[in-house]
């Protein structure tokens, strides 16, 4: 496994389930890590992405607002 | 470094400020991670220990009532 497959796999860590990007790579593309009000977290452009064809969470269908999310700083 | 100390300080995992937990700590204990809504990540213990003394964020002293934090799935 290659570093990044590693932090992808390490429970704990972030990365986004849409683009699997991990956190540094979020960070160095200047996107924020966001967490939904369901608990599920993305990285803010596939987020903001995913609601612009059905505002549910892609990770859980709960129905999700764009006011029910927001950043994490972490 | 103890394994410990470095998943502490790694960009992107996740771990408590308030105990210092990290995420494998907190899931063996039965602990949640949770976030506010204002962007912080703590253990569910500690910031239900911290709302107790003042309902404000730990990290940011932004004001935050009981129900303006959820879990966290990693
Ligand atoms: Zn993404
Ligand atoms: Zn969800
Ligand atoms: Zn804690
Ligand atoms: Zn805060």
């Amino acid at each position: 496994l290659s570093s990044a497959q590693t932090s992808r796999s390490t429970p704990g860590s972030i990365s986004c389930p849409i683009c699997m990007d991990s956190y540094s790579e979020m960070m160095e593309s200047g996107r924020l890590v966001v967490a939904t009000k369901c608990g599920h977290v993305f990285c803010s452009l596939c987020l903001r992405d995913a609601l612009k064809s059905s505002l549910t969470c892609p990770t859980c269908r709960q129905r999700l607002r764009p006011n029910q999310y927001h950043p994490l700083y972490l």
